[in-house]
């Protein structure tokens, strides 16, 4: 056996529990799609540095990579069904490492039932690259897109808006006297992003359209607007905050555009037609997602968000990119 | 738009000819599975200093990527259907570099009906790390395992084995005194792999088993055995060989271990029932492969390479490993 094949049998067969995934003993694996159903498919890689700190907890390093495309699929509609796992180690990594490492994607595995169907493992002279592509079903043709907001529909967002932006300033040195669960709360936000599978459903039966927030509110809903062929209007009030983000926005004001730009929120942005609103707040209610309307779809173009005066915020710049 | 969007709208959404990749303009990709078919799931990655060397040309180096895994889908009797694309860049990467890179990816894409669904661009302080998840259909439970092997079955290995290996250690500095045809045979069949994808339907008709073979013959063939349970005994002068192949082994005979044990071959090591060998042999021959008959599976344990003595080969190291 070599290297590699020791490496896998011992830390990431035990996450292929899927029949189709032959316990990591083939070249590849299969998936017999559920009846009736389209499979959804996403890749997303983090890397070391880049989108994670070197000395971040190997567990959390796995589950971000992980829910980071978890939550493209919630926005889709679509219902995890597994992933392939790309992963290039330094020479340096270690047992303790790897141990954590599939400990964490493990958890995750289970917990959003998504089991591991197959992967790579290469040595690399760079950073750590932790790269899933994961597939989801959705109902034949019912994937939710971006494209499709239409003039009326209101603008719902879950959870919410900017914790991770502030978590990660916490994590470069920022002090806003935050108390230490504010702290916590906010760094955590960073750390380790809470997908919302649970409102895939929601999303699917009853938005217009929907994409996740992983570039930035602000960004990520202009993008929406241009494909959808639409104007959206967000009463910047009106965009959920925790406790944590309100107390620095109360230390710092201008940091609002680091809560409506920043990254890494991995909340769901959708649109939902008036005639749908009060069915997709039972069915999140249901799932137990907060979800809150901001604002509103038009005809036009561009995206503003007003504030308090009714004039529009304007951004330095609308999208965090780590690129 | 962002630096990473102009980016796959220039290089990358004129690859997405599917209508489920939506021109790269939605957070994920859907595709149809053809009625009846499993799909065939596979992610292998190349590495700039690991797989393949700095300065090879990025057409090159974005067909190589592809076609390793497209021969896991040939090997395992599935027809390509897309592919995901991760891709993580060095800030020098220029448009030059990328032009090229798409050039090829579109090239193959092509060529082999496999265009692409999806993907994610990041900047590494790494090497270039180009990692694809491929995926592809086979009727309903009929993908052609490892496991599967039978006491009698035929060893069949398509095209020739070593080409790669020899063509590494010349860009090496190896110089057995080759005509330059031979040489640029050798160093071609390291740089582009030519994936046996018009074999895969005579392998999933008349295979009992069958793998790629990318880590070299021996250490593959002794994996295949070994998931299934049996052993495996190939005659070595019966392994086909390229006229340059045979050259360098006339040059230095030793070397016979570098061919069967060396790896990035890419040709498909499969076995086949006594009564489907001549049905395997014309659809290869109708698929335009060369297919060659090298050995015999039996009950037991163990793989061997018999010499023209009889006596079994001994290698130092039966598998080659990038890890």
């Amino acid at each position: 056996m070599s290297a590699e094949d020791r490496l896998i049998a011992r830390f990431f067969a035990p996450l292929a529990t899927d029949p189709g995934a032959l316990g990591l003993s083939d070249d590849a694996a299969f998936v017999t799609p559920p009846q009736g159903c389209d499979l959804v498919l996403k890749t997303d890689a983090i890397i070391g540095g880049v989108h994670f700190f070197a000395d971040d907890a190997a567990d959390l390093v796995a589950r971000k990579a992980l829910r980071v495309n978890l939550s493209d699929l919630a926005a889709k509609g679509a219902k995890p069904l597994g992933f392939l796992l790309s992963l290039a180690l330094p020479k340096d990594t270690g047992e303790d490492w790897l141990t954590a490492f599939a400990r964490g994607l493990r958890a995750d595995a289970e917990l959003f039932g998504c089991p591991l169907f197959g992967g790579d493992t290469d040595r690399t002279p760079g950073p750590i690259t932790v790269s899933i592509a994961m597939f989801g079903s959705v109902p034949d043709g019912r994937m939710v897109r971006r494209a499709g907001a239409r003039p009326g529909d209101r603008i719902f967002v879950s959870g919410t808006i900017g914790d991770a932006a502030f978590g990660l300033a916490l994590r470069r040195g920022a002090d806003w006297r935050l108390s230490a669960a504010q702290r916590d709360h906010l760094a955590e936000r960073y750390l380790l992003p809470q997908p919302r599978n649970a409102l895939a459903e929601a999303v699917r039966l009853h938005a217009s359209a929907a994409m996740d927030v992983s570039d930035g509110l602000a960004g990520d809903l202009a993008k929406l607007a241009r494909v959808s062929g639409v104007a959206a209007r967000v009463e910047a009030a009106q965009v959920p905050l925790s406790d944590a983000a309100r107390a620095v926005l109360a230390a710092e004001p201008g940091l609002i555009e680091t809560a409506l730009s920043g990254g890494d929120d991995y909340e769901v942005v959708c649109t939902v037609p008036p005639g749908q609103v009060e069915a997709f707040r039972s069915a999140a209610k249901a799932a137990a997602v907060t979800v809150t309307d901001i604002g509103e779809i038009s005809r036009g173009a561009g995206t503003s968000f007003l504030g308090g005066d009714g004039k529009s915020l304007a951004f330095k710049q609308a999208s965090f990119s780590h690129f």
